[in-house]
């Protein structure tokens, strides 16, 4: 009772860090190397216990290596009588640029009518913020911590999150062994009602290289003399889907059916077809109602062409014939599809495709990343604790909802660890992550840290034996 | 008969300018401007009566407008009972890249055993100077000009020629009132046999814009929801050839026959098959004897997909789906097909191939270039003289050949003024225009020199009656 107004008493302290590296650039990594040392020591200047972790080094494709930024671990509190959470985080951000159309510049956290516009607000910084916050609160208001609470904070995982996972291997008896829970905070609520989030999807990413002469071409001179590898690209792309179909065999045989319970959990879930459609701009969706759209957001694979590599992509003309292509596409994972098999049934199948073409170019499918889907048991007591926590700052039940997007790391936490994990958002349904205008609101900033706080009081509360 | 042995004395004088002006790029239009202005005045220092035309201003996308560069126009000698010659040439060139795969520094011309290296060698540098050579030549022999010489050089042929149609027409009366022959050496040889070439193919270049929701969108996050963009460009781009097969209905049955006298052409014409395939870098072509690839490369028309832009084109990953996607592909065009026909034959079969995937996204289709073909009379005297002329330097016939490329201004040239037109090439077969390594080899840029030093003394001797 007395912490949550306390915690009110803290609100004017909380603040947005508005130093925000790209991860995939390679000529910031001095920066994030920076960061990383900086959220280190604000833990540090908390009195947490805190290692720098050496992850190694990342290959370049052009064979260069470079040092990985180090995973920030953290320690508050060791009391063998009290549970152990570990929260995980991230400070790296997605590219942004101010000419992709953003109001304001990206790197500059800017404050409009109580929204905190910037690349990486919601996306992870104020997250990760407000789990610190939520210490400092007990710290400041001189109250014991509940629980042991831990940190693994990354800078990777925009780009992948190279080598965490080995990391979390490496520490698993060390580290990790003392933990009881795992805590993701790197998502956000489906509507103005909170939520906790017990699924992700997967996400198998794939090049499609094809390749024809050694170098580009006139389309003038050589144009109807040489098979173009943009035709042969262009053409197997448009066999992988139609109209939200894939028509890659074995895909969609592979999900598991849509059971009655889960129908029955989407008809209650909030969720505004009108305010989702004019979020994005759009006047249809691929489904109409409200069912059809969630499990096809959450447990049912779809694929995305993001782009082609080496073709011509500048504005203006040019009369080229690009010798070499490389299509990006990813495929989203769900229960019960396999990485390894998906990764079989797309190669074969564009393969057989191409075939049919009876081209003389090269044709190179590639993945270059696997990552399972996470579904977890929203009966299990951590779920429980959630809900009670969410009553208590909001006074409303939360939704139970899945992420359409991939957290690999939590697949990972699962598999290395054996331990439950929970994902509890408080970012908002309209953050725009990953796009243009991303933010946070104060609101959400705000509560989502008194919902931190409460959270480490009701898991404090889980019976040992429930573990 | 002395000219020849004097040109030989002249060789050791000429040399490559080695400003080159990329003209796509409107940051370099000041250099763009200053390269006009020392043409003006290379020519002005040789005593034409020289003028630069301004043929006005260009609008950009955002709505900004720019100053062209000026034409400059040149005359060399006005004796009435002269023929008057009027040499084509262009002085800017195509983007080029260090890290394109250049070998060399693409605007640092570099001699490598006889080969001289540098973005616009071939395309069109060298042979506007050899035509500048060439008056030098009988200058610095003292001997007069056989025909009257004038000169046309622009700097926005790689973009389309942007103003020089206007200019043309509106000195229709004026400049070319006196031409009777119009000489354009924007082209190359098909082997190392010289040749003169009677045909270019046109080009309708074309956009086609997907739009979709009204910003780009995380791909974990909203796939599945939304009717993607890229999905349906890719399914109808796809449905545009089939293996060199053009699959929009009615260009294909637009196409004049080939004839069997075309054909027997075709048989006669030095072409290394094997020799084009090495170039390129490919084992296979679209077609494997001389006669279908010679065609396909003049006479029949070819669609090619030269990129995306608005999708993701970078090296790595991003999970994104973007929002509003373009594609550049271009037609070339052959006799008799119409330009206007082909925008409202491609415009329409694409919008046929868009409504049966029953997409809420918005398709725009937009011709940007409709460039129509050109085809000369290979009897005219205009040819026989260049036929004399090869013989004359080269001691052999020269192949009668066409351009698979587009050169508009000829077809203008014909449209406008009515006169003759003649493309007389000197570059080599394998000098790389547009792409990466152009160059000229001395060999080619020397004799290339004499040829038109030959050529002019043939035209002066064409019959007044014949013209």
């Amino acid at each position: 009772p007395g912490f949550t107004t306390a915690v009110l008493q803290y609100d004017r302290r909380i603040r947005l860090n508005s130093m925000l590296i790209d991860s995939s650039n390679v000529l910031k990594r001095p920066d994030l190397h920076r960061m990383m040392e900086m959220a280190a020591q604000k833990l540090r200047l908390m009195g947490g216990t805190v290692e720098l972790v050496d992850i190694g080094e990342q290959e370049l494709p052009d064979g260069q290596t470079l040092a990985l930024p180090k995973v920030v671990t953290a320690q508050f509190g060791n009391d063998p009588n009290k549970h152990t959470v570990c929260v995980y985080g991230h400070v790296d951000v997605q590219p942004a640029k101010l000419e992709d159309g953003w109001a304001t510049d990206p790197y500059n956290l800017t404050d409009i009518n109580g929204n905190l516009y910037g690349r990486g607000a919601s996306d992870n910084k104020a997250p990760v913020l407000a789990w610190i916050h939520a210490v400092e609160a007990y710290q400041a208001l001189n109250m014991e911590l509940p629980v042991n609470v831990k940190f693994v904070i990354e800078g990777m995982e925009e780009t992948g999150s190279n080598g965490l996972d080995a990391m979390i291997l490496a520490q698993r008896d060390t580290f990790f062994s003392d933990v009881d829970y795992i805590i993701i905070s790197d998502c956000g609520w489906l509507s103005r009602r909170p939520a906790l989030t017990y699924g992700t999807r997967g996400n198998c990413y794939f090049y499609a290289e094809v390749e024809g002469p050694k170098q580009d071409l006139h389309s003038g001179v050589y144009g109807g003399t040489v098979i173009e590898p943009m035709t042969d690209l262009v053409g197997i792309l448009g066999e992988c889907i139609f109209s939200g179909k894939i028509l890659i065999p074995g895909i969609r045989e592979a999900v598991a059916p849509l059971s009655d319970e889960e129908w029955r959990m989407y008809q209650d879930i909030q969720f505004d077809i009108d305010n989702y459609k004019n979020k994005i701009g759009v006047n249809e969706l691929m489904y109409s109602n409200k069912v059809d759209l969630l499990a096809h957001m959450w447990r049912y694979p779809t694929v995305s062409i993001h782009g082609i590599e080496g073709a011509f992509s500048d504005p203006g003309t040019k009369t080229v014939i690009p010798a070499k292509v490389t299509a990006k596409f990813s495929i989203r994972q769900v229960p019960n599809m396999d990485p390894a098999m998906v990764k079989k049934q797309v190669t074969d199948y564009l393969h057989s495709v191409f075939a049919k073409r009876k081209s003389p170019n090269k044709l190179k499918v590639t993945m270059v990343i696997g990552a399972k889907p996470w579904l977890a048991d929203t009966q299990h007591p951590l779920y429980d604790a959630g809900k009670a926590a969410v009553k208590r700052v909001f006074d409303m039940d939360p939704d139970l909802i899945r992420e359409g997007g991939t957290i690999p790391i939590a697949r990972t936490f699962q598999d290395v660890t054996g331990k439950s994990i929970i994902m509890m958002p408080i970012g908002g349904f309209d953050d725009g992550l990953h796009s243009q205008n991303e933010k946070m609101s104060r609101y959400n900033y705000i509560e989502g840290t008194k919902l931190f706080v409460a959270y480490l009081n009701e898991v404090s509360q889980i019976k040992h034996t429930s573990v």
